[in-house]
């Protein structure tokens, strides 16, 4: 069944906010292809890490149109034989280079199909010359518009395959009454957002989350306890959170991406 | 009369822009209304506090086009049984969680109407089990999706009320010979912005600004002053603010959010 | 012959990403040219500093559509008599400031047209009362609007004229075996990119980049060392950059915008 593209691509970097690099990536695109629409996911993603620019993206895709083109670029060994990939997944194709980025993206979700672009095929996508340092903007971009313009189906990239890189990060350990996860990134309020799924802890009774010497309650929502008060619980991305109402857990707790995360059961 | 939309959608949050708070909102907008052109107002507000989402929103209508929505989440009491309200004002809507927020706006300019979601109704409108913790993706965004595409009206969503919260901060205060407001937000080069707007110190003759035991003269634009020199001037969103040309005024004075700020007349 | 515009528009400023100052520049876009796709090129030049916004634009222009329209704000003059100028380059449009940021991008490339904005005629542009601190959002978005809807023509604006402001900062020096540049912005990794173009250097025997005492190999790209040692490449905008893999070069060598940058030859 061939991707019908919506003409919607979304941007998953670790690029942050200086410099053109963003917006030459979308000036690519409006080269190629002047109808799409260009959502930024996000680009402050922990610079050179691909497993949080995955979990966004794994936690993202059912918020989006059916036939979006997501594009995430996490690429430490750009210019190198790292391959790159496209990913059909819940009716949507995400472009990456296979480094793991796109194993914390399958681990959570079976795919639909992965095709490896043949990057000596390039000519034939109108790409020329891609500087070695920035596939971006000369490879990911030029792509992303030929398939959200329906004018590139993902198969025509290269080889069908069935491996790619796994995950840098081990998932959650399921252990007897507990789950063992770690903090996979913060957001701006300094909430500390795990790896821990709700369906990984649907069996642990009365269970509670610690963390730095600490151990919190599960509850429904921030104002739950008063401002200043520490509290867990099942974020909007369904993972396990600790938050601190109206404050930072993070600065209050001292803690950050890859702090160990344990929920225990207690009854 | 019909709310006539526009297509332009524009967000206002205190989300900053780690993670995809903000992108998977615009996916869930898209969802609904390919065709929305959604603009991001600001996601750099004081976390928490609606007065200054409110205050720059209360300056931004004028700037858009007539049938723009916007939508506005500084929402420490997401989940809870705080309401949503729906403005009709200046030909726009506005949807922000009923906290104040918009009590800033109400202030400046009489709305044309007010609604209150009816959130037993959600299914209405096609929004099942919205997280307890991010309305602004799984409410919020739909509605305003919805509401630009035409197939809802603000008077839709629920009964037509006449009061909400007020803001936090009390307005400025007129007294005899002088007005005493304060900082309400800076920006990125350090100019200090008041809440005070420029028809409350019309009649003060020879007005002089003071703020930090210093006095400011005002003067019509930064480079009416040489580099490092301070200056207050009425500035373009028609409030008083404190500069220092080409340098942090809020460095160089050691001010911020919420310092008090005096005009008084000297003739 | 006519420009004609793509539709589309980007914006280069340093006002980062605090309150509405971008945001209300694309409100007034939308206003006047409903259909416009706006691109943030970049908000994070240095502040007050022509010279970052000119090169990151003079090295962008490639990589958008013929017919785009870039507007340039960094704007220490603004309210002054510092005239405003639209350049017209590589079949694409730039509206600036004329205090040296125009200077950068046409030392790159002749431009085919230079119009000086006739101040008086605002009103003919339907522009009324301009604030004397905000001409991003009150003169150049609409009159980025109006181009890019293709109403006006560059050449309507004013007079031709045939000279400008120039760049602030020198090009780099060539002597005998080797050229003298320096470091004109950092990127979120912490590269160090200079003004040296390859083009520079292209008649160097083996070329090596001296900094801050440290003397470095060209290389091709960042996977070429090992993470955490140091390199040189010519990068994706075709200049000389001082990297470290997977770590900040800035950081490490505590160099920062301005710093002298030396490519020697050393056969």
């Amino acid at each position: 069944m061939p991707f019908v593209p919506s003409g919607v691509i979304t941007l998953t970097t670790d690029f942050g906010h200086k410099g053109v690099f963003v917006g030459t990536m979308k000036g690519q695109m409006l080269r190629r292809f002047a109808a799409a629409t260009i959502v930024d996911l996000t680009h402050d993603t922990l610079a050179h890490w691909p497993d949080e620019a995955g979990f966004w993206l794994s936690r993202s895709l059912e918020y989006f149109p059916p036939g979006t083109v997501h594009v995430a670029v996490v690429d430490p060994g750009v210019g190198t034989q790292r391959h790159i990939i496209a990913v059909e997944i819940a009716q949507q194709v995400i472009l990456a280079p296979d480094n793991g980025l796109l194993g914390v993206v399958v681990a959570r979700q079976t795919p639909e199909a992965l095709y490896r672009l043949d990057q000596t095929r390039l000519s034939d996508f109108s790409i020329y010359d891609p500087s070695p340092t920035f596939h971006g903007r000369d490879i990911f971009a030029p792509l992303a518009a030929e398939i959200a313009s329906g004018r590139l189906q993902p198969r025509d990239l290269g080889p069908a395959i069935d491996t790619i890189v796994p995950a840098w990060l081990e998932p959650p350990r399921l252990e007897p009454g507990r789950v063992v996860g770690l903090i996979v990134t913060t957001d701006h309020f300094g909430n500390l957002i795990t790896n821990i799924d709700v369906e990984a802890i649907a069996d642990l009774k009365s269970p509670r989350v610690v963390a730095g010497g600490h151990e919190f309650e599960l509850k429904r929502t921030y104002a739950d306890v008063r401002p200043g008060e520490y509290l867990a619980l099942i974020n909007s991305f369904d993972v396990v959170e600790i938050a601190r109402a109206e404050k930072s857990a993070a600065d209050g707790l001292g803690l950050d991406r890859g702090a160990p995360v344990i929920v225990r059961q207690t009854a």
